[in-house]
């Protein structure tokens, strides 16, 4: 059992790994600091923190700091916490992209307290009423550049990862970013594209929304997404995002030139060959 | 209470209104009409059907006739109902398109005994395995062009729909296949897209799918549809779906125009603009 752990950003994400660690018994008391005053008052309702810091104090009170806010503020933040870490602590982030962040931390000199983790789960929802009993049960979690961080740190972090119903993908920061590009963030941007696709419709046409059924909400459910946790999330990812956005346009229009061909031969193909998706996702 | 229905095309949707038709009590004997052999004998096993005969055995014998074939095909297959049907009788549709149905349809004598419909519910999944109890409980059931019904088979429809706890909505059939574009059809292919642009990448990497979360999953669930019901919605829809397609390829262009021009407030605006489909969705 841990004594002290420090959750920055007491939202989705912390607060759901706050509600994890109170069930698992994993850690004794939760220090929530957040920007945000009605989100500590809000995670103090909810029972999701035993008490609030300002961010120097609860660093000096921690065994354990767990950082889950943007992927922006996680690289400013970080600046701060490290050079106050002493080897005896514990720093570990939840964000959902890992190069800029590694390379940064990795010049401080107790660098090696850092592990780099992306635990791959969350919700369109946001705020600390939107954490989830149970949400990490099941999930990958990704660790990055394992090598850069003390043993102990390390085995520390996939314990807590393990006890949560975790299995532990590693690999580096750089492949990292490329994949999530892939399975996560270009999921995100076409289903914003698809949400202002529709709401560009609905202006002049106000029955629009009467069919909407469940396939439609299930494409357009991750349009709900904050853009103040995904501005800095594709600042970071640029590149890569950039690559699969481009390739996502050449497969649509793929579609397109079928349409326009009448090639419904090629279009069958097409279709035939999405199926294929079936052999990952059940 | 209805004496015989006949339902052709004993799959996701024709097996789910089978359920639905006998939990509700409102038929007393289903006849199942499939041309693959397989379907009707699982439809028997699953207790979906109570007897399987020839089409024109089974229109003889019924009062109400239940469409539910791919699109294409039930232009086809209406060819042979409609000179078939008496007065007394009454056919209905639940295909995803509607506009080249009920011209074809309008031609024919009887004409007035067809009710075209669109019940808005489906899963990726076919086959009458896929069949689901309460399937239409609180979905819209779109009626098109109803003017062009007789008056007592339109109110025996909207009362079986209704009994199945459906709402429903009223629009001629042009109007229903723009807002199906927009609505279900461009969800498809986004969604085939999608899956296309990442299989292509996991070609090069084996392990891009380790990290799948509940995001990728929701955005791609529909590329698991399959191509022989979806390829002639597409090309009955051709101008309305690429219509929405080219204003889709639009929309994306613009996520990708400001990350090209690092213009991070224009897309906080377009995220933001995003997250009115709260408004419309849950």
């Amino acid at each position: 059992m841990i004594q002290n752990v420090t959750i920055i950003g007491i939202g989705l994400i912390g607060g759901s790994f706050a509600l994890a660690l109170k069930e698992k018994n994993i850690a004794k008391n939760i220090i929530g600091v957040d920007n945000n005053e009605e989100n500590i008052e809000k995670a103090k309702t909810l029972g999701l923190i035993n008490e609030a810091l300002t961010l120097e104090e609860a660093i000096q009170k921690s065994n354990l700091i767990f950082v889950a806010i943007p992927v922006d503020a996680t690289i400013s933040v970080m600046a701060k916490i490290m050079p106050l870490i002493t080897k005896n602590q514990i720093v570990v982030d939840a964000g959902s992209t890992k190069f800029d962040l590694c390379k940064m931390v990795k010049q401080y000199k107790n660098g090696n307290r850092f592990v780099a983790t992306h635990p791959m789960w969350g919700t369109e929802h946001s705020g600390p009423q939107a954490a989830v009993n149970g949400a990490f049960e099941g999930k990958a979690c990704v660790i990055c550049n394992k090598e850069n961080s003390a043993k102990d740190a390390l085995e520390t972090i996939e314990n807590i990862y393990k006890k949560l119903g975790m299995h532990l993908v590693y690999m580096n920061a750089e492949a990292h970013d490329v994949h999530a590009a892939y399975i996560s963030h270009i999921s995100h941007i076409t289903s914003f594209a698809l949400a202002n696709t529709v709401l560009q419709k609905e202006k002049e046409d106000d029955a629009i929304f009467e069919l909407a059924s469940g396939g439609f909400e299930s494409t357009v459910r991750l349009a709900k997404s904050n853009a103040a946790m995904w501005v800095p999330i594709f600042k970071q990812n640029k590149e890569n995002v950039l690559d699969v956005l481009n390739e996502h346009i050449v497969q649509l229009r793929k579609f397109k030139s079928c349409l326009e061909k009448e090639n419904y031969e090629y279009l069958y193909e097409l279709i035939d060959d999405a199926n294929k998706i079936k052999r990952i996702i059940k």
